[in-house]
């Protein structure tokens, strides 16, 4: 994990192919989907990740959860500031979205959500999903209003051990 | 936990309320954001979640997540067929997709993503992003096409260790 005399392109395709041969192994291995990621931070892989919903019996551990979880255990910070994420295959919503909370600086992926959804990963049906009213996705989602229910909030704007993530 | 004799709605706001109550604890507590999550199968709390971001330095360890993967290891299962996930606030896109991933059944929610806005979680922002081309979000997202990229999709497609989650 030494530094790489590379120009930027060339350390894009390093790194980018180390991610898809955590994939390619993982089809072996057996843990779960054909998905690798991992975390570069200062032009060094700081974690790997792959999937294992399988193994683990954990529908969210994705390669690039798997990634961003172990990054942030070895920073012992939950933001990846300035870090890029490669990951074997376009990121689907899940995964997107720790990239954002996890605050990473760029993602780039091998193969896009149609290759993906060739091998059966309906990654882009669940991208559509998203852009329906919450009541009438496939997964009906209910705002039930109830009193008091913003207690919760309440204490958190004047919280002392409020921390912003 | 045993089952409630209760109508529907009843149910709802029983649970629901269980949810807020985790949410509104974990600001004493001091894990992470003000939000609680319960996965409710056969009438029957079988896990329970509240934000740990903070506390465990990992920023995908939303209310949701936390029921989901704890529900997943006690039934030992990556689908919870049939479940409702009650949350204190409507899921980011984060919790959203996991919901998905696990096929829960139905999602109930006590606060929506404005009442969340107010007090500083841009769940909105973040949906938003997603509706962009992905070179055009806050994290530019490049595809980056390599030779052989298929190759993790092609060994899944023909392995005998394939299992679709």
């Amino acid at each position: 994990m030494s530094p790489h005399p590379f120009s930027p392109s060339q350390q894009d395709e390093f790194f980018l192919r180390r991610a898809l041969e955590l994939a390619r192994e993982n089809v072996e291995r057996g843990d779960g989907g054909p998905f690798g990621a991992v975390i570069v931070q200062d032009e060094h892989i700081i974690a790997e990740g792959w999937n294992k919903v399988i193994a683990a019996r954990d529908p969210t551990a994705h390669a690039e959860i798997e990634a961003i979880r172990a990054a942030c255990q070895r920073i012992q910070h939950f933001h990846l500031q300035g870090a890029t994420l490669y990951a074997s295959s376009e990121p689907c919503p899940l995964c997107l979205a720790a990239a954002y909370w996890a605050r990473v600086a760029r993602i780039v992926y091998a193969n896009d959500r149609n290759e993906a959804a060739a091998v059966g990963f309906c990654d882009d049906d669940l991208y559509e999903e998203f852009h329906l009213p919450p009541e009438s996705r496939r997964i009906p989602c209910q705002h039930l209003k109830l009193t008091h229910a913003n207690a919760p909030f309440e204490a958190w704007r004047t919280s002392p051990r409020r921390q912003d993530y």
